[in-house]
């Protein structure tokens, strides 16, 4: 395995893999600031709820380095500012607002220390997060390994991979894992349009690896669930509401409904950061709504014609009635959903 | 109404308006041969089934041009080589073969004639197909209108408008009756990938006419049926069997599967040329593979990565039982499907 370094935070500077480049360029962000990082999250250059949450953690170590000459009662008004900006940088994806309460909690349980010792805390949390999350997505990777049949074919959508976690993947990683471990598997990947993060990431992904896979435009997937093609559809997720209900990348509603009309099994991969046990079902959850020139445009090349006005949701919400499972890193939840994502807590 | 001329036929030349090209220029491409009309067709110079079998029609009458100057054995000889070519030219649309049907059988009632008359004969049944079409396409407005309710919101795929026929349209001809009328309408237009004939074609007719309305990424469809937001369907077709069973544009029978889960009316918009009696179920319709870089690439610009396999199927095909009816210009067929298009034979 080629190792995809998504993020890499070395000597005070946090690496991204420039993902709006991929995959006709490999680039390297760096972010200094964390009001860079701020941008790495708005603008997509790092995008995947695990990854965004790895990220927005060495933002904060990035603003408590900035920081590291105030007085205490000044670093604490300026982290929360910079916690504050960081956790709104995207609506979606739980995981960015857990890390950040993390942050948040870990620097209000060491406020009796000295400014360098809290950075120091900061900069112990943000590789745990980091580090636990690669472990994650490798145990999600057993789990979700035990639902793929010997020769599957399996259908996923946006990416879920190395690029969009801290390494490994989601429901990429599950794909991985049935590939490591020697199941002849073959992928169609839908190339996720509006940003085409199936065509450009999950695509590079697949490449990379040598996965045996086909990118398809998303509207053909209905036609390979009905007849047949499909052994098990694996999806991330941005968010996911105590009774099931997940928000994922937009496509995913469509692709659990025609999973359900055909009776092909459909599985959430996601870690249990991803749950928000704050909200009863997938009608809270706030879904992002992106610019009109992210489907007016491909590469700055006009493919629209002046003038008209787009809608652009970022999301939708799949229903817990459509979806078979949701593999986690404890496990995989069956329903009864709410039961047994409380047991989860 | 600005008048969109598709297809214009003067003086011996087939002027076409290059739908490669819209939305971003507005150019015209002229074929003064029979084989140019081959490669107009084959590059999606000019794309929709009734387009493409007036096309042809006028494909026919190059071809005959060419050879007057032929013996008749010769010009048999040789049009019967320039039908099969121009019959080929794409597969799945079955106007295309019914034109080049209608043209062959014109030919053979009239060889007794001389070269030149059946020039003639064929110049005017061109014409003939040509202006049959704009006037089916009126009357099929006319009944579509009567299913859309005063303040519709309507969710339409691909080009079904003056574009994609000899004028007016086909579901987006419904459309155009129902806004000419007074009706309060929106629309909602798939962008329509791989080739994006929503975003870059039917956009810029909704444009045109200043019809009010949005582009969305296909994805989006299945959240705004299962939300409320879409009264009606209305799409296109490229080829119907005899029990209902329509080929048409791929992502159609995606939104067919979304529109019957959540009750949304979903009609097929097509002139009774459309009809294959030939074929009793969609399982027979051949469906047209087409190359990878039209998902690989958009304007020449590459999106995916180097090696990357594709499957790229243009059409799929929608079920009968999906549909609530199909408005042709004869009236809306509604089930039994196979009973009442029979009627229509």
């Amino acid at each position: 395995m080629k190792e995809i370094k998504t993020i890499e935070f070395k000597d005070d500077i946090l690496y991204l893999i420039d993902q709006r480049k991929l995959p006709i360029t490999y680039e390297i962000f760096q972010c200094e600031t964390y009001k860079e990082v701020d941008f790495a999250i708005k603008d997509m250059v790092v995008r995947g709820a695990p990854a965004i949450g790895a990220t927005a953690a060495y933002g904060v170590v990035l603003a408590a380095k900035e920081f590291l000459n105030n007085s205490k009662d000044e670093f604490f008004k300026n982290m929360e500012e910079a916690l504050d900006l960081l956790n709104k940088s995207r609506p979606t994806a739980v995981n960015l607002m857990w890390a950040i309460r993390r942050m948040r909690n870990l620097i209000e349980e060491n406020k009796e220390l000295s400014v360098n010792d809290i950075y120091e805390k900061i900069r112990i949390e943000a590789d745990n997060i980091f580090n636990e999350d690669i472990q994650t997505n490798k145990q999600m990777g057993k789990h979700g390994n035990e639902v793929i049949p010997e020769k599957a074919t399996i259908l996923t959508h946006c990416n879920t991979g190395a690029l969009a976690t801290a390494g490994f993947g989601t429901a990429l990683g599950v794909v991985r894992e049935a590939f490591y471990t020697g199941k002849d598997i073959f992928v169609y990947a839908d190339e996720t349009r509006p940003r085409l993060q199936g065509g450009r990431l999950t695509a590079w992904e697949l490449r990379q690896e040598e996965i045996p896979s086909k990118l398809i435009a998303d509207n053909v997937a209905a036609t390979l669930i009905r007849d047949g093609k499909i052994d098990v559809i694996l999806v991330g997720a941005d968010r996911i509401a105590l009774n099931g209900d997940t928000a994922n990348k937009i496509g995913t509603f469509m692709l659990s409904v025609v999973a359900k009309a055909y009776n092909v099994p459909f599985y959430i991969v996601a870690p249990t950061t991803t749950i928000d046990f704050d909200i009863e079902t997938g009608e809270e959850i706030e879904i992002e709504e992106r610019g009109s020139e992210e489907v007016t445009h491909i590469e700055n090349v006009r493919i629209a014609p002046e003038g008209m006005d787009v809608f652009n949701p970022a999301f939708d919400v799949t229903p817990s009635e459509n979806i078979t499972g949701i593999i986690t890193e404890k496990g995989i939840v069956r329903p009864p959903y709410r039961e047994n994502i409380l047991k989860l807590k």
